[in-house]
């Protein structure tokens, strides 16, 4: 349940933090901060305002500044990014893995990145550009180059003394990927196999070839699913040729997960997933003109059909006082049947063949639920205005909407879809302008019909 | 960018299955559906009305039957276990890991629980008894207690000599765990580091002992905050006696880290994450009821500020049309600003530290969009009605309700967590009462006093 009455570790730490930096002793600040993971450290920096924050980061170890700048927002990376002099970026990223660097690069200034490719060797230039090459969002974006292959034609033992020679592995690593001579993948062995199998079992007996590889090109939404559907930590990446290229790792798609979240969560209120909690006031204001912008014109179109209804509100003032309640539940219980559209849309459970199953059961709830607050909603408003009338058309009326709302929760988001836009985002805007616009007109246009002739 | 318009694996299933089934020959939708892992075919299953999806479920393969009961959520779950008869349920669940009997095993009969026990060693009997004496939502009961143990004090080769003759290791078994006598826990040792080190290397040369372990009572939020700020693969959990209990892995996580998104995102509309797409119409209708009723209460506050107001909308009647367009924008500003904070408060970034700075940082930006949107309001109201003091009133009001959407978006989460509710749930209701009310009371205050004296 309830995550907010939870201890939290890391709201804590930002007291302690915080008071520290108020006394204005940095020693203790220093250390506090270099007791922390760099994701760590990176989320400390997101909840600090720009001046504490620049304090805070030049206390950072330099040996984390790389790591921590991987973790942040975009906006926050920026304002770290300012602070620092090229040298120090450098130093900062050049030992970074290809994958984290590769996230980075494009926010770093050109002369910078001309420094970090020159201080690469070659071997991991080269990766790093084949990596930048793939589009960002795609398998190829999220993998690292760096794998550890063995042949299927070996022992146990071979594999070991190769293992015991090269010494580290990646991180993260619990297969080796088997390859041919042409380096396709064919399969892959666990280290749990090698260390529990006999030094002179041939490596093609411990092949696990059921594991499929990713495709370079798919999207990483795609591969968040497979992880978590088949509860992957690594997958092989290939190109079209069935060559291997890389690795994918459980730990970049929990971050695709959580970006995800974040992404539909904010972007529901039109904004961005990499906004920092304390941009720049200005920035901030820019950011959001566009989305009120936007709700500004719904407004004025739900406003333009009351505006056909000024005589009859004229003729009966408690109109005015009761249309909110019709419109605003509307837009409630709509946003009740987007949330489930939403959520089946991303996890693929909605589509054609079952939206017309869906649409009639969610009329069926909006009738019931209409049908039954409509009474209590009439019987309210009897008890108010003293209207028979009046509590039959506000009835009627939210009856309506209700059912209006079920119609745009179900088809709003399956439309923007189909026409290529993201349902988590837009679906809202619309579905409120439907149910205001449906909400006055029913409302006030029976009201015009019933109580007015 | 949009998810929406990737290429949907799932989506594409659905359809070839439902044309399958449509045409009445099961033979292809069996074959068809076991080649799913049992995460997928959960998913298809909760994307099935309930007259094909008892269908679908009939054709799994047995032995897949429990993977999809522990992947479907609570409701569906519900109605694929009274489709099997109580053989056929002990049949299922009797396979699974610990953990994830744990998960299932309150919503099995009580009679199938019975001889499930009885079914099972003694060990396993103790072991699943001591997962389900933890809270739920605890690191307990996300553990399994089936972890590899090493001793400090032999050398590589005897560890390799005893995982071969141990044979299979536990899923995603990534460490070893070294533990004292008492079996206390000490430190972890890679399979990464055995594979890489000379048979004669003592173990505790490869220790690692900055792995920190999990405490037994934690909640499974922190636990999650923990995993994907350390990208741990798994983690050791103990009691508090530091003795090693059980260990918690990456997929138990990003399960955690999926529901807690949808969590936010359904219970923000007051739905439950469970919800069945297809849950029976009476049960749906019961469930949005009390939210729509909440929000019944609040319309009518906002409603009862209108009331207040009736002789002015009598005497002039523009204010009626334009009121919605107030209290609309102040809502969704408000919307955006709690965005923000429920994704700060979530990551632990917002505190008594700096809600301060952050209030005083959205109170400017509200100042500023609210001169500029009231100014761009106030002229379309004054080509619309040729009124100056019209447009003045309604410019000065939305301002005023922009700093209202302010504060209401930052102070009404934090005042719910200070007493212990979830912000991310109940906040919106809480909000939308503010902006409505506010927006309508100041709107109309102001027309009383500035246009009708």
């Amino acid at each position: 349940m309830a995550e907010a009455v939870r201890h939290d570790k890391t709201a804590r730490q930002l007291r302690m933090l915080s008071d520290a930096l108020d006394s204005g002793r940095l020693g203790p600040v220093r250390r506090l901060v270099n007791t922390l993971a760099p994701a760590e450290i990176g989320n400390l920096l997101e909840s600090l305002p720009p001046g504490k924050r620049e304090v805070v980061w030049g206390l950072v170890d330099p040996e984390d500044d790389g790591e921590v700048l991987v973790h942040v927002g975009d906006d926050v990376r920026e304002s770290l990014l300012a602070d620092m002099d090229p040298d120090e970026i450098i130093a900062a990223v050049e030992d970074l893995d290809i994958d984290d660097l590769a996230d980075l690069v494009e926010d770093l200034p050109d002369t910078v990145i001309d420094e970090v490719l020159k201080s690469m060797d070659r071997e991991n230039r080269e990766r790093l550009e084949q990596v930048l090459s793939y589009p960002e969002d795609s398998a190829g974006r999220l993998m690292n180059p760096d794998v550890v292959t063995v042949r299927a034609d070996v022992n146990v033992d071979v594999v070991l003394r190769y293992l015991r020679l090269r010494g580290e592995l990646p991180d993260h690593t619990d297969h080796l990927f088997v390859v041919s001579r042409r380096h396709q993948y064919l399969g892959r062995v666990s280290l749990a196999a090698l260390v529990t199998h006999e030094d002179t079992t041939p490596i093609n007996r411990l092949i696990d070839d059921e594991q499929p590889a990713i495709d370079v090109g798919e999207s990483d939404q795609e591969v968040a699913r497979q992880f978590s559907d088949h509860d992957w930590i690594s997958a092989p990446v290939v190109d079209e040729n069935n060559i291997l290229v890389g690795r994918i790792t459980i730990d970049d798609v929990v971050d695709i997960i959580r970006g995800q979240a974040e992404h539909q969560a904010l972007g529901a209120a039109g904004l961005d997933e990499d906004e920092d909690l304390f941009s720049p006031v200005w920035r901030a204001m820019r950011r959001r003109l566009m989305w009120l912008s936007v709700n500004l014109c719904t407004a004025f179109l739900a406003s333009s059909v009351v505006g056909h209804f000024e005589g009859t509100i004229d003729k009966l003032v408690a109109l005015a006082v009761l249309m909110p309640i019709v419109a605003g539940l509307g837009g409630n219980a709509g946003t009740q049947v987007l949330a489930l559209m939403v959520r089946g849309l991303a996890l693929g459970q909605v589509g054609a063949s079952n939206a017309r199953t869906l649409l009639w059961k969610e009329v069926r709830v909006a009738l019931l639920n209409g049908l039954l607050l409509g009474s209590v909603l009439g019987l309210i408003v009897l008890a108010w205005f003293h209207s028979p009338g009046l509590s039959a058309v506000i009835a009627i009326a939210l009856t309506c909407n209700l059912l209006f709302a079920a119609l745009a929760g179900v088809l709003v988001p399956l439309t923007l879809k189909r026409f290529g836009f993201d349902p988590a985002l837009a679906s809202g805007i619309f579905l409120t302008a439907v149910t205001d616009s449906m909400g006055f007109f029913t409302f006030l246009g029976l009201a015009t019909l019933v109580l007015l002739h």
